[in-house]
């Protein structure tokens, strides 16, 4: 490999200037032999992050992470692999649900997750509230699973872009994570190693997502396309809007529950209606159906005709969890305390600020404030009212669950202050704001 | 002292909002303990090089850089003490000249010099080419010899600043020194630990210099003087040109040889127009004259009454140096190989490349290419010509001297590329352009 020097190629990204591929790989390559000590990477990272990365050089970043890894060849398993990835959001459990609906449908979903991240919530802390339920898989059990039931759900190995995952936690030191080309390349390295065919993207703004404007996603949005179509994977984003949360439930237990309804044909409308987009636009991109509409057309008949729900059933059982609370969930050891937020007054909901609430989960017990924390399946928050709903002085507005001998009142408080309630009722936000793909944006609005 | 989080600082920085003193100084004080890593503190530099400090926050970095060291107190060695620094610049001995003149004439020169940098020459290694010479006195014989003399030559030692010593190095390896509050942190924070009272400060611009345009000089003096005065140290800067080296001589002997000439009387006149501006600042500065063309007017005297000469051969018994070769200049050891430059056309001289004489100077021996390379004192070159000098064709431009087997032709080619030879007399370019004090800049034209 052509041998450039390190200094120059910071001192090239500090003023403005383009690396070409060989310059990025040349980096990535050092870095990941520790041949660049991470004060060096810490200084091109800042670089990075006021000064940008163009589409060519996120797509260098992209594939230099990606290959510093193993790469999943997943081409004896038959059919058009897909996964979705979501930046995740206050009450996002569609993973849960889609997952073993687009497998039903005859797609095969190798999903890889993470864990939960401040206020928001990660598929495998969920996923492991089911007893039992091993994310651990080795990758030759990921292809056998696969292969077997269409599905697989585990979580990242050291195999999958080990230099995404160093730069990952030095840019958490650095004050360099929010930046797009980077989010989008931290995302695609580990997406595109799954062996995947095609992707779908749920990238969530508001006060319940990383990206607190629409305008923000719309770049991520445009950024992760780019990338997933120049690595040649058909690739479709959604924008939805996360000025609440998803879904009336909060925390691991509490959502996978939430999930267990979906698949059982019950569940709040906004949670299916952002499922069954996804798991549609999955279902047509693996060759499964015509197009969005058919595939979600066929989203919904495979939970209707019990499909979805006997998939999830499938891939618990075959990654060792227990499906006792799968059929009896009211069965789930409850939570030791539990207390109420009420309304003050009547009147109609009129913002509920989701990143509050995920925060209120979070000191419950359901996240991690520190990477070493332990979570507690059962803690949570169950939202009885959504914004446009009326209420009446005193009503229940949320439920709280906890272990933890947290200060109620304070927990009451902040959740109480995160929602108001006014006279008039207001228009609920829409959810799905935009559709992304490779021939540009189109504002959509959900039918 | 008020805790803060290392991340949000750095953010704050990102986001171009400024940091107060107690801010900046948790940072400096976390790094000085080695309780922040080498990777934040690049990340950090490469955000404040992007989007700058103001007064302020320069000043309070200054503040903090200084006191992670000692701060001489020199208030019991008699007078005003006043030094002097340059930016650096190829032929740039003034140092040599105006330490002995200033002393000379009853101002204490308290002077803690650097070496050598890439194209451009040191002031300790300059002195180091004086047989026995010690830069390495500690801080008590520091005082002491001051005392004595009204004046002192010594290298940094480990005590003074050594939180911008780490910085230093490490922006020398993240692409982060050309940043101007962070050159005038560095500068100011080793000449306030000397323990002056007032400052003069020579900011070169041109080839031959670290700041290549007069814009960015002004730049940089202006913030240096800002600080010198917010410290309460009276501060004055002047701009000189490096368009074409000063002096004739370049290389480490050559350089202290030339010094000795000036101090005997002799001296080429740019190099003695621009010391004695500097000296009759220092003079003046240090309350020895009424104004600074009083302090010029005692500067030469000292060189006509043989005072300045005097007191240059008494430093150097004193820091163990040899007098033989200040008293016999030819009898110092030649190089074994010289060669020579010239003309290939009659002419004028046009233009004289000074960075290319420095590089050309490094090659020969007279510089470090990496820290650990010694230095050869006879090694250099003595230029004859200068900008407006008529030559014929096989005059001599310039002579060579090395110990080292080295690429003659190529380094006579490179020189020769460096001068250009015109059929029209050129304008000599002004050496002092610009005097900056507290109350602002002014354009400045030598007599």
């Amino acid at each position: 490999m052509k041998a450039f020097n390190i200094v120059s190629l910071i001192r090239k990204k500090r003023d403005r200037q383009s690396l070409s591929p060989e310059e990025i790989r040349f980096l990535i390559q050092q870095y990941s032999k520790d041949e660049m000590p991470d004060y060096q990477m810490s200084a091109f990272l800042m670089a990075t992050f006021l000064n940008g990365l163009d589409d060519d050089e996120a797509a260098a970043l992209t594939y230099e992470m990606l290959h510093s890894g193993m790469v999943m060849d997943l081409s004896d398993v038959p059919g058009i692999k897909v996964d979705k990835h979501s930046t995740g959001g206050v009450g996002d459990k569609t993973s849960l649900i889609l997952a073993p609906i687009v497998a039903a449908c005859g797609v095969p979903v190798p999903m890889i997750s993470g864990r939960g991240l401040g206020h928001s919530g990660g598929t495998l802390d969920k996923l492991e509230s089911i007893p039992g339920f091993n994310v651990n898989l080795d990758l030759k059990r990921y292809v056998e699973v696969l292969k077997k039931h269409n599905l697989v759900l585990i979580g990242q190995t050291e195999e999958i872009a080990p230099a995404d995952k160093r730069m990952y936690a030095l840019r958490d030191v650095t004050a360099t994570v929010e930046c797009i080309p980077l989010i989008a390349g931290s995302i695609m390295s580990k997406k595109l190693a799954e062996g995947i065919d095609a992707l779908v993207l749920d990238v969530k703004f508001g006060s319940g997502a990383f990206m607190k404007t629409r305008e923000q996603a719309l770049q991520l949005a445009e950024r992760l396309v780019t990338i997933g179509e120049e690595f040649g994977k058909r690739t479709i984003a959604y924008l939805t809007g996360m000025e609440q949360p998803l879904g009336h439930n909060i925390g691991n237990w509490l959502e996978v529950r939430e999930s267990i309804d979906c698949l059982n044909g019950g569940g709040p409308e906004d949670l299916l209606m952002v499922t069954h987009q996804l798991a549609g636009t999955m279902i047509y991109l693996g060759g499964e159906a015509a197009s969005i509409e058919d595939g979600i057309k066929r989203s919904k008949e495979s939970v209707q005709d019990g499909s979805a729900m006997q998939k999830f059933r499938d891939i618990v059982l075959e990654q060792d969890g227990s499906t006792e609370y799968l059929d009896h969930p009211d069965d789930y050891p409850a939570a030791s305390h539990a207390f109420e937020v009420t309304a003050d007054e009547d009147g109609f909901v009129g913002a509920i600020d989701a990143y509050a609430f995920g925060m209120g989960g979070l000191e419950l017990g359901a996240g991690r404030v520190s990477k070493e924390d332990t979570i507690d399946p059962s803690a949570g928050i169950i939202l009885r009212k959504k914004i446009g709903d009326k209420v009446k002085q005193g009503e229940t507005i949320a439920e709280c669950f906890t272990n933890k001998e947290v200060a109620a009142d304070r927990v009451r408080q902040m959740l109480k202050d995160a929602v108001t309630v006014g006279p008039i009722r207001p228009e609920v936000p829409a959810r799905i704001t935009d559709k992304v793909t490779i021939d540009g944006a189109t504002s959509w609005s959900a039918s």
